[in-house]
């Protein structure tokens, strides 16, 4: 089954690694796995649509696991230490429902034109105590390099400290910018951005537009410091982690609101936070 | 998610790599991707009652595509050379499918106690003219000290050569034993084993008991010599695979026998046409 060489007259220009959270493809409330797919089909549109039109885009896709993860992983610590058995049937189940869900986001997406291939990390990730520290990827750089969408998205993994662990996105996100060099990273979340307060509380909250070298310290104090950082905790590792790589925009945007995630792949900056390193 | 090390006091004696073929867990007759779901279920009872009552076994299950595959292969090789767009399309729809295919026949291995993990092997293979050049399996040896059950398939994957090719179960079974060395090799596919001639033209045919490296010559030359050859042209192949391995005893039986996997998985040799390298 050649594919052929070549990405079909793409001339690559912009490569993106873009992260759907798990809260906006799933219902996050919910108890039992549940996919929000009236938001599933408009981003795998949006997606589609600029997929479709900008030739000179190369695309990398992560999603989360929403109500598909979080509610097993609760499950799954409510175990006792000795209930071994059923923490490796947990384990496998857990992947498998990943997988399960992995599918049906392809497979919208590939109602809309999109290559996308699924890729399930846990198949060569390596943990230490949850962090990655091995993943192979050199089939995830070929696939791009013949105009592939890979989608990878939160497993469970084998762990070399602790037998099995999660791997997140976000975690394998940081990985693949660190590892390929994309020229954008952006985060399609439930939320603007990063306000300078909690906007539910404050009606005067303002979003940060950009976040750079410059005022990263006073805006990491400022949310530290502040009730919103209950709220923004996984935010402010997130802006300490992209601080790490070299020469990266990154943004957050609200993955939410119609079109904005069409508008990112399409090369618009500026919808929400943006982070320069 | 921590499992805990150790492999709850299994003390690993046999390490054996089963491939469960696509003709006995799909309807490989049926033109639309059909899973055969009582094969899958018989599968599933008797490799749980293996593993649950032998606590000395590590086992990695193997399954084909079937009818899963071999049609959307079919119609992807229809597509002309410049159909790139199509191709890539396919490529990714027929991934998607196989970890489908996948997640249905780890769910029936869950229901029976098999801690049956996907693990999508084109997530780091590499291919070479459809020749698996490279694929990362410190995640598999992982799983397997723990205590999981990695269940890998066929599936499309990245070709150097190629862009795209298919990296068939069998392909996956022989890299896996090269590196991995295990104990036995366990092909459960829809035929009793290797018969001297065409058992369904010949009732005089009979079994081919074993194959060892003192009459391997003469079994090649008489099945290559036949046309019963047309039929088994794939074990042929297999046989010389098998071949340049040292030390491994491997066993095509008949996995639509009733009992027959869960008596190969307890021990039993001899049940069809064993290969002794």
């Amino acid at each position: 089954m050649a594919i052929g060489r070549g990405t079909n007259g793409r001339e690559i220009r912009d490569f993106v690694i873009m992260k759907l959270g798990g809260s906006i493809i799933t219902y996050k409330n919910r108890w039992m796995p549940t996919l929000h797919k009236d938001n599933v089909k408009r981003l795998a549109k949006e997606i589609g649509e600029a997929w479709n039109e900008r030739k000179d885009l190369a695309l990398i896709l992560i999603h989360g696991a929403g109500s598909y993860g979080h509610v097993l992983a609760t499950l799954y610590k409510a175990l006792k230490e000795n209930e071994y058995e059923r923490k490796l049937l947990g384990f496998a189940e857990i992947q498998r429902l990943q997988n399960e869900l992995n599918a049906k986001v392809c497979a919208y997406l590939q109602n809309h034109h999109v290559p996308a291939t699924p890729v399930q990390a846990s198949a060569s990730a390596v943990l230490e105590n949850e962090s990655l520290v091995h993943m192979d990827i050199e089939a995830i750089k070929g696939m791009v390099s013949v105009g592939l969408v890979p989608v990878l998205y939160g497993v469970p993994a084998y762990d070399k400290k602790l037998g099995g662990g999660i791997l997140s996105g976000d975690e394998i996100m940081k990985y693949l910018a660190r590892k390929l060099k994309p020229n954008r990273l952006i985060h399609a979340s439930d939320v603007d951005g990063i306000y300078d307060k909690d906007p539910k509380k404050h009606k005067d909250a303002k979003l940060i537009k950009e976040i750079t070298r410059e005022n990263v310290k006073e805006v990491l104090d400022m949310l530290s410091g502040s009730a919103y950082f209950d709220v923004t905790g996984g935010m402010v590792r997130k802006i300490e982690e992209l601080m790490e790589l070299e020469g990266i925009v990154a943004e957050i945007i609200n993955g939410n609101r119609a079109g904005y995630v069409k508008r990112a792949l399409m090369g618009e900056v500026g919808l929400g936070t943006v982070i320069k390193t």
